[in-house]
């Protein structure tokens, strides 16, 4: 019979539980692909185990506790110490990464992290392996279930976001305080690592602008399906003049986009490159058994080395002033010479009109217009100024707009 | 400087030349990542090169000749001399995959093909690597751009088939002789080696029932149209009883299957599997920079031991009979009892009608419907009968229907 692989797991929550579960399941197989059987060497939760204690008696930690502290120290011993580490841990990646790829290049030990991102979809592997010789331009994605079951759930209903969010809480997808998913910054923690990846640049969740959907309306949607677009919750990062940009926001997708038509709690991410074109991986977002089973994919990986660990980062800007389309959604005064003075003032800062709809509603009209990609600042410094015109009748509303490049 | 890893080119048209000048570009990109220069130590073509020559003076053979012979033999020496090897050959491996395996694993090398199957959507290394520990149950794959292009034409713009294999052609995605992909014969090599990852199973061509596009009929887009389904030519790997089963075949979608939305050159494999229920991968099908990056990327990897090969072929049975949703379209005669008769028929054979729609058209009438799952020998047999009604004026329409099963 082969040395057993032994398998400290930290954290037995859900997703722990699952993967305690799965890994006895699935033992026989892994032994018969690597030649060695993993078997949990002890698991550390907070009523139980000493930390020390089990990493003395394994090979490879799994490390699903989640937060910061005591994980990031307990990590960093491991990896110090020549163990293996496999983690879905996106907060102490996104906000301490490069001190733990540091600690498991000096330790010449596997860091694997597919369970972070994206759920079960491979995005992480097919980056850092399947596109290693590959120069990547841009990484688009929808990595946040929740928002995702929710906007889904507004677009086929038009249910408002509040009744949306509700629905979400009673079928599992939304947590009690769903903060974390709905205002962005779970998608943010996640295209942040997706960009380190990509780019081998650090990016720090600090770095990263987001935006929610809490203040999506029915309207906005019902526009959207008007104008043959889809309204989804994105993620981009991209190589913009030698630096690189990293943002989280609600977008219009034109239908032919790759991630026009993922829905429900589903996560996808397209990445581009010239060599390529464009590669899109979907799949369900993170459940604990599709979570336990990207960790043990892992394991897996781990048990057959050599480290995959992404190349030391390069120092690079942070761009955060980028080009984008817009949407722009104006109720006015419906008198003579509105989308005149709009549009010179949009003209004034170099934007220029794509489309425009404008719908008499009595004495109001609602003018609906796309852009042209421009800056974003010029955007915004223009839709500042429209705000101050006497005839526009509330906050005039902005989403970006994203097009099939190909 | 670091010793140069030494690649040795077979072949040289449009992927072999794409490759080597890819190669060439990404020098220093791969050389930071693994630590060697890779560079090409010599190019074999059929006026220029010798086998043997280039082999002495190579670490790894990339095969981009195609065909049978003498490629089998170049690979098989290659791989026996201790070489690793890359090849983007379909053929080769759905003919000779157990043989080149075995050599393989003997010679204690790497063999990689991400080239051969989808263009550059990496299927074989997540089926290989990161779903090395899952049980896979089935593989939906949308492995052939020509006919995915034609289809989404004929979709598109209701042009025959005739007419959108002309375009085809036109436009670059269709060869002067497109039997090979038109009839399914392309797909179905792609699916042997996918069914081979997936499963274990050695899968020969010649076990991949297929069928092509060549008799699809804008007709019968129109009623996929009509039903909210599209239609593609669908290669399908599934375990049943025991055995896999492995076909190619046009097939009707419903608007929420994965690859329902995949649409002109592109290729997709969903991959199901109880644990992670579904991942989707999607892209452009191979164009020669695509297929070059996809084999550069196994370069890079086979630079990086360990070696990753699928375990050695269980016994399975190779299942032929299988369960289905059909679509049923039948020209008949305007008069009465003949939708009595035709789902008596139906029901002798255990065969359960799930919709249908009859529509006039004079003296004649048209009856459309799809049925619940049976097993197709079932089907056939009744639609053989059906066939012999005096009433059906034209050889009854069968294409079969795929559900989201999540």
């Amino acid at each position: 019979m082969s040395e057993p692989f032994r398998v400290g797991l930290l954290g037995h929550g859900t997703v722990g539980a699952a993967f305690a579960t799965l890994l006895e399941e699935r033992a026989d197989a892994v032994e018969a692909e690597t030649g060695q059987r993993p078997e949990l060497s002890g698991i550390l939760t907070r009523s139980r185990g000493e930390f020390e204690d089990i990493l003395e008696r394994s090979d490879l930690i799994v490390e699903l506790m989640g937060g910061i502290d005591p994980t990031r120290d307990f990590v960093l011993r491991a990896l110090e110490r020549g163990r293996h580490v496999v983690t879905a841990n996106k907060q102490l990646l996104s906000q301490h990464g490069e001190e733990i790829f540091d600690a498991a290049r000096r330790g010449g030990v596997q860091l694997r992290f597919e369970g972070a991102v994206a759920g079960v979809v491979p995005a992480i592997r097919v980056m850092a392996e399947s596109l290693a010789a590959a120069h990547i331009e841009r990484v688009h994605g929808i990595v946040n279930g929740t928002t995702n079951y929710i906007l889904t759930q507004m677009t086929a209903t038009g249910a408002t976001y509040e009744e949306a969010l509700a629905e979400a809480q009673e079928m599992g997808y939304a947590e009690a305080d769903p903060t974390e998913d709905v205002t962005g910054k779970d998608a943010a923690a996640k295209m942040a690592i997706l960009a380190r990846l990509a780019f081998n640049a650090a990016v720090h969740l600090d770095q990263v602008g987001y935006e929610g959907i809490e203040r999506i309306t029915p309207d906005d949607i019902g526009y959207a399906k008007d104008l043959g677009l889809s309204l989804k919750l994105v993620g981009s990062a991209q190589r913009i003049d030698g630096g690189v940009a990293v943002h989280v926001y609600p977008a219009f997708l034109y239908a032919d986009h790759p991630l026009a038509s993922v829905n429900g709690a589903f996560n996808a991410v397209t990445v581009e490159s010239p060599a390529i074109t464009e590669i899109t991986l979907s799949g369900p977002g993170a459940g604990g058994m599709q979570t336990a089973s990207a960790v043990l994919g892992d394991v897996v990986s781990a048990m057959i080395p050599p480290p995959s660990l992404p190349a030391p980062a390069v120092e690079q800007p942070i761009v955060t002033d980028v080009e984008f389309s817009f949407y722009l959604h104006l109720e006015v005064a419906d008198r003579p010479g509105v989308l005149a003075q709009v549009a010179e003032i949009l003209g004034m800062q170099c934007v220029s009109i794509r489309s425009v709809v404008q719908k008499g509603l009595g004495r109001e009209a609602r003018l609906v217009m796309v852009m042209h990609p421009v800056l974003e600042s010029k955007f915004r410094a223009a839709v500042e100024l429209i705000a101050r015109l006497d005839f526009v009748r509330e906050a005039p509303r902005v989403i970006r707009v994203i097009e099939e490049t190909f």
